[in-house]
């Protein structure tokens, strides 16, 4: 296998983005990657797209070839591949871009995410979200994907002793950082008092500890590292591309506060890049809700678990801490397109890399993570990044 | 990149499975082809499944977990991944994990394909299989797929005169080859007359010029060449995967009479394995109309443009002719599951080159091919195998 490079990415604003449609955004996204990588449209060899559910939500499946058809790429016949993994399917399609460039196969693939979630009703855009969820055991009954991740905020801090106001944190992070972040769904910042005070979705997470419904579109073009240099001065070598699933059912794992997809996924990422979760800097986690940043934190192995609200609390991954976490706002602020989020947390980790985060830039960043999770974990994806000295 | 065989296949029947739960046809499909590997779960290092619609026809998203979980490899935490294609994403999933063991990445991966399609009433399957074609410039001002194809079958008669009775022997043929398939979802005889005096669908076509409406899975286990005969007697490699995409609307092509995908991914199919269509003796086309299939042999090369009609009626395609086609009954009358499809069709070739295939074996069957199609040909997919002596 052979060595790969993120030449370029994309992204389009995250929101409500009713003027535009899904082919639009995916294309948009798709033309920026490639002006940042030098690359014209004749160059590419194959394109994956992550997306979760455009069939329900715009009656539309075969998506690949959309987009790569109103790109104007139909007359090449391009190899195009949709790939989903609920919530997680962006970093899966960036899985399978890389490992068709690994293989020799392919040379330069666009990866790309897309979702339109709100052109249909709030409550009928969650129905589907919630469809990643085990439909026979858990949504049938009423679970939700509020509700099963309150389950889980319940025994954390019945085990762990993690508080409301620790859960808030998460989302004062989250908008502080977006603030900084033009792409970002909301950009308003947020205080401990208005997390805490706002309506109850599922005791006890409220509305302002879940990530919004957004509109977005991201993608990443992938290369062989050899060579590189010819399309952008500061390639970025992916150390790692690892996928792991586990049960369906929050109710059919032994532990529930353990993402057990996240720390199989984590320890095959950092096995295969030879490093340990203290050599990164900068990571985007999953934090649908807040609770999923804790469980995040502890089972990529940043902190023992159980230890994360303390941690968080503290400013340890803060813009001043030892990791700084999800310096784009996170999907709870700067917004989550479902099937657009991984590739989104990737384009932020190589703006990182590069140094070209502007504002929100975090010093001394060479290595980065970017974790994407699907449902409530029956999918994990972890991507390391490195900077190529 | 490495050779690539198939080790082991694993097909439920195709039909109006009522009793059987979409999660049980998948894991029935995937058990069957790891015996027929002798390999164990705990062999296996991933998962690619391909499915359609799971989320319109079953409020199911995130489905290649759900049936890694069900099949009790939830806490082997395999990577797993769902690819989507419309009708061709069976065989995309194949592809998926063709290049996941040619990479070298994965020595021993899952290809299942898995759809449920009768557990909703026949429209509304219907309309969402139709999702499938370009919703925004076809589906939406009325056109479904069998609408579309008849455009292509009336541009058909009118340029190479083709006949209704030359579309109804596709009809014919593919019934009597499914009267020797047990798993086939219509195994009666069919004559010409019926499928001429059947119900109109879409003028030129009729009821029983079109595929049915399948519940069904399959399944195959890929590994590498190397080391094949530990598993199988009769080693099957993979001498080529190619995928190549079109515009989504009809109306988009400048000859919507060919199938350009099917054109490309041939074409690259036998440079890449070094072969000519005159070297295939077997073949599983994409025969969703009747019409369907005249112009997939025509787009893969197997006989000039125009003349699969007359060819066909001729025989040529025939039990006795120089290439059998669809001995397992094609999508037409084996059934079509849309997602189990592409993997069924590599399945049935695979019994084939092995000499498996019982009543219906094709004789000297060394060089093999399935065509996999979804929509109305905004994706195609070209499998080539061959038998190892």
């Amino acid at each position: 296998m052979r060595e790969v490079a993120v030449l370029g990415v994309g992204q389009t604003k995250f929101g409500e983005l009713w003027d535009r449609s899904f082919r639009e955004i995916g294309i948009e996204a798709g033309l920026e990657a490639l002006v940042d990588a030098k690359l014209g449209s004749g160059d590419v060899n194959g394109l994956y797209l992550g997306n979760m559910a455009a069939g329900s939500l715009l009656s539309q499946e075969h998506i690949a070839p959309l987009i790569a058809d109103y790109a104007g790429l139909a007359g090449r016949h391009l190899p195009v591949v949709r790939v989903e993994g609920g919530g997680a399917s962006g970093a899966l399609a960036l899985h399978q871009g890389y490992l068709a460039v690994a293989s020799g196969l392919y040379d330069f693939v666009v990866v790309g995410g897309a979702e339109k979630m709100t052109d249909v009703a709030d409550a009928t855009a969650n129905q589907i979200a919630s469809a990643t969820a085990d439909h026979e055991w858990e949504v049938v009954f009423g679970a939700t994907l509020p509700a099963l991740w309150a389950l889980i905020a319940r025994r954390h801090m019945h085990d762990f002793g993690t508080t409301s106001d620790q859960l808030a944190r998460v989302a004062v992070h989250d908008h502080e950082m977006a603030g900084k972040n033009p792409l970002a769904h909301y950009r308003n910042r947020l205080t401990v008092e208005q997390v805490l005070g706002a309506g109850r979705v599922a005791e006890p997470l409220g509305m302002l500890d879940c990530s919004p419904l957004s509109d977005g579109a991201a993608a990443i073009v992938l290369g062989p590292l050899e060579g590189a240099r010819k399309h952008t001065d500061s390639p970025i070598r992916i150390a790692a591309s690892e996928v792991a699933s586990d049960t369906m059912a929050v109710q059919h794992r032994t532990e529930i506060t353990t993402l057990a997809s996240t720390v199989a996924a984590a320890q095959r990422a950092f096995a295969r890049a030879r490093r340990a979760p203290a050599d990164v800097r900068v990571a985007e986690i999953h934090d649908a809700y807040t609770i999923s940043a804790l469980l995040s934190l502890e089972d990529l192995g940043f902190v023992p678990k159980g230890g994360a609200g303390p941690a968080f609390a503290a400013g340890d991954f803060g813009p001043h801490g030892r990791l700084v976490v999800n310096p784009s706002g996170g999907l709870k602020a700067q917004g989550r397109p479902f099937g657009a989020v991984g590739v989104a947390q990737v384009a932020e980790i190589v703006r990182q890399l590069r140094g070209e985060a502007k504002e929100r830039q975090v010093s001394g960043a060479s290595v980065g993570l970017a974790h994407d999770v699907g449902g409530t974990g029956a999918t994990s994806v972890v991507h390391l990044l490195e900077r190529v000295n």
